[in-house]
């Protein structure tokens, strides 16, 4: 039976998450997508399908406990079979602006969406693979020995290792994120669960980023992240048997000042 | 005229938040106590009076945005003419379990309180600060031409740095909290407020502490944090003089295993 | 014209060192072997030729800087036109003493061979990668648009970021190999050449580790780091465009405690 | 009887290392001054004399493992009942370079100077503390119950925890100096004696700083790090009872980006 990833996270349909998807569905998986709003996800569920995935899109008004939970019920049931292998965090809100000027209603919902989110999300994802047994050979080319149950990545940012003057908020729930991605891969290892982290340290290449006035920067692959990339690191890290494991790397351009 | 303290969290008056509006309070400060629970505030408050104190007691039923807004509302009016020096955040819950013991509820509400409630504490305690001149030598002792306008403190722990097994909600709020911190210091030390954070790194001496079968540790000076230490520790940050200036340091018993 | 990996420290074959230079020659690389001591090089290289590539070893008495220039020179004679795309310093001493009982002549040789030695190998590799070209497809599988000069590669420790009792000495030699290599990831990505660094935490299977009574230990995959992986991780960094470079990525056992 | 301070690393006798001096000095501690070079020594040394102090210079030509066994030998000479309580490593060179500019000289110099002179430095304090018993109160007024043997202090810089593009050398050297306090603030804590790093973050107003075209500059506290506030947070360090004890603080002036 094929493996199951759960993206939550796409965006518009062109950045990490996405570009996550693709490359998994492409290596056979299927896939779940998790977001709000429901065209680009619709849009996006449906390039992946036209490309021969068995991909199916799980709209959710929130990150919500409820919402989440509700969108698993649906995954356990369209993909019965399927084990959940891999699973990645990718949502979440930002705001960059001088403390003063962050109202409290954009600070109870970063909060909510990015850290009560994501700790709704690793709810539903671990028990699911708590109860799993390691992936066997026969579910595809990336099982053999390497005794894991499932991998559950979290795409951090600058912000997740370094507070600056207009990132109070989003820091702040970027930190949160680490520190649960930290404690979920000390805690689960042993339980041979993989839980990594990536500090995407600049900007990404992304559809609205592509329509600025910035053909230059588009060209170069120097000086922005191509989510493509961003999916080959996930890639790899799932791919880590278990002598070797991450949690945590960093991903910049080459011409990123740091 | 006498200088303001602000301390949120008071636990039961014997802990760090007490101590340091008690050496604050020795130091000639006005103190303003913010605490859920008003029993052992009020208890905590008769104390400091009775000491010779200008202390006030302002409990508040949770850390919401409204409460503390309600909360300084009363300070300012409490004491109009007393110059905002000295604020620390001491609040905060704790939760230690497994991960998946860990309850929806107790992941809102540990982030509600120390991140959700940290936020709002600052947002009140800076939009004073940014609008009060530096300290004035006539003030007291504290002065002169150290050019601050006042000092946030944080008490972040060993949580604040690593996540753990058992410390995924915690140490995902601490972080949180250090995080804004470090956004705070480098976003207004240009206005010549001070944020500083201490990682307490360690079982901290305290009614409840001594009160267990320990008389050997509650003894040793070695082995546990001493509350008065700890406010020995934020009155020297609020006395550095603005060329030299602390965001954060660590503070364990000499024994204690790191 | 196929491309060359310098590996430095070879140990007795088994390792890290030796496992990254099997990879990379099974990929098509020349390999050119830096060791002290010539008995483990000599038979290593024997095993490499044997299984058809084009390695060489360069023995060397110490890590001075005359022994990696002179190396060095004799590398470039022997592979005039071979483009050196990746350098593995893996090289390096250990002491685990408490620090009184460390002599002030291991202190000199674990600094002169683990700090100074990992500079000495940096210049030489620096002197050659900024004066070639990034990589062209004619090369092998690993080039395209990948706009690289070449990989610096360094082994690091657990106590590369954290001192500990008996670690003194290590400890400080690796936190220096660490600051170099962020020092120079920073300084020569802009002229492409990618500088990364792993942080080896916990024990290597290696022929050393085999032969103690632990036969448990080296069949389960989940308790020790297979040397393999190891070489996997550094071959990923390698690989990696650069629109997403890792500086820093740790590696340790599913099972490893930290 | 008095207690002693041994300083190592002078300057021209306005910066850190000669606040410190000044500050114990003025608080009743003997001073044993250990610098390179002789004249701008016999001048501090003279000043602390002509305030009252008793204070002794030792001459070293450079940081290597014997000239400091040398001086300690004459310390003990000079000051034998005077218990050792504060022991400051602010010496050491630095070098702002690119890296290929640096030469392997640098490097082996900057090396022996700020790393194995630190070590040797740490190993002579060391070896008197462990053989002392904890202050006595009749030693002075920070006795009493604090439990110390003594305090190690290191002076560390921005490049303790980053390195930069051209701070290869400095970063790796500063790097290795800040796990070797770490190490030994684990190793020697449960002994009671005490060490702590100081990351100084900014510009430090000196001799030499002052003597620029940079009125402005030295007439805001805001901007320059002055050496009697950073010889204030040593001595706080030094005040720390046994029940809270920081290993590491940062220092900057208000008004630095960091």
């Amino acid at each position: 039976m094929a493996p199951l990833i759960v993206v939550a996270g796409i965006g518009n349909g062109s950045g990490t998450g996405a570009a996550t998807a693709r490359l998994f569905a492409k290596a056979g998986y299927n896939v779940a997508l998790i977001a709000r709003g429901s065209d680009h996800l619709t849009k996006f569920r449906d390039e992946l399908k036209s490309g021969g995935a068995n991909a199916t899109d799980f709209p959710i008004k929130d990150y919500s406990v409820q919402s989440l939970s509700s969108a698993f019920a649906s995954i356990k049931s369209t993909y019965p079979n399927s084990p959940l292998r891999v699973a990645l965090w990718n949502a979440g809100s930002a705001v960059w602006k001088p403390f003063l000027e962050i109202t409290p209603e954009e600070v109870q919902n970063i909060t909510d969406t990015n850290v009560v989110g994501a700790f709704a999300f690793s709810r539903e994802v671990l028990q699911v693979l708590t109860t799993q047994e390691v992936e066997a050979a026969a579910e595809g080319g990336l099982a053999g020995d390497r005794q894991k149950k499932g991998t559950l990545l979290f795409t951090g940012a600058t912000a997740s290792i370094r507070g600056n003057t207009t990132t109070s908020a989003f820091s702040a729930a970027k930190h949160a994120l680490r520190a649960l991605s930290q404690s979920l891969a000390k805690e689960f290892a042993k339980q041979n669960i993989h839980v990594a982290h990536a500090i995407i340290d600049g900007g990404i290449l992304t559809a609205q980023s592509r329509n600025k006035d910035n053909a230059e920067w588009v060209a170069n692959v120097n000086v922005r992240l191509d989510p493509n990339s961003i999916a080959a690191a996930y890639e790899y890290l799932v791919k880590q048997d278990s002598s070797s494991w991450t949690w945590e790397l960093d991903l910049r351009p080459a011409h990123e000042k740091w």
